[in-house]
């Protein structure tokens, strides 16, 4: 299998540092042309699956902007410029839930837009997490810090109430793995 | 916890049927307001995770544009204007596939980015699935059909070969629950 080839690429919109808007030009393997490929500039993002060492499962409460009522969430945010997805997630895990962990795996990485990009996800489970200090994030969002036991993770997952499409990704491979 | 709420929204650029990029001005509950908020959109699409009746998974190895190399993934497409999830993900599985299957349940409905927008992912799994016709896609993307077992299915997955998402979260959420 042959991949597409970017002949031209063109910068239709600079929003912030949360979104450029490319078109592209591509080439196909039969030689024709698709002359308005658009291509979604945003930051790659970690998110985090953390399990206590008495195995509690650290999620959120939150409101999103982009979710009508409340939903479960569990660690998460973008890369600053230049960091590693490592770092990243073990940053975000402090800041949002005061914890650290000894025990770090990747669940994986995968693009987010499969046609049209939209930056990189990139998944860690961390065992054995313990709380070391309060939670200090500067997101703007309300949530609240909930301990699930893994049943309950798991049952709240299968009933659709982590509806953000990370989340229930990530969830659902920490569980396939344990 | 409160919603946040749009205060005003503007049009940045319309890009195609595929993409609208927008302005929001937001306000938060603490009565703060962001005025650069960007939000995507773009067509609410569909994944579908089918299982013969000989408890094969369909899947396929193919080339996506914004993923480098080879990925596996699941059958998927975007719903027409007006189309309702269901419809669209039948619609879909005999395109790609040439089956049909007797037994539909939801796997649940998405936000792709719970900050910006950019469309809901439902999901569903089809069971009992039957070859009736040949594939007849309008797919542009070059694609092998697989039937997978249920354990090379998961080994796939947890081995990172479906690097999209939305295939990412469905078939681990088909795993779980089977």
């Amino acid at each position: 299998m042959q991949p597409w080839k970017t002949l031209h690429r063109e910068v239709l919109l600079r929003h912030s540092k949360y979104l450029t808007v490319e078109n592209h030009t591509v080439g196909l393997p039969d030689g024709s042309v698709i002359s308005d490929w658009n291509w979604i500039v945003s930051p790659d993002f970690i998110n985090v699956v953390a399990v206590t060492e008495d195995a509690r499962y650290l999620c959120f409460r939150q409101v999103k902007y982009g979710i009508e009522g409340d939903t479960l969430a569990v660690v998460g945010g973008y890369l600053e410029p230049g960091e590693e997805p490592l770092v990243a997630a073990q940053r975000e895990l402090l800041e949002e839930t005061g914890h650290t962990a000894p025990d770090w795996s990747s669940l994986g990485t995968y693009r987010v837009d499969t046609n049209h990009g939209a930056g990189l996800a990139h998944f860690f489970l961390a065992r054995g997490a313990q709380r070391v200090t309060e939670p200090n994030s500067d997101d703007l969002e309300e949530q609240e810090l909930l301990q699930l036991t893994r049943a309950e993770a798991q049952a709240a997952l299968l009933a659709g109430q982590f509806r953000g499409l990370s989340w229930a990704t990530i969830l659902a491979m920490a569980l396939l793995r344990s």
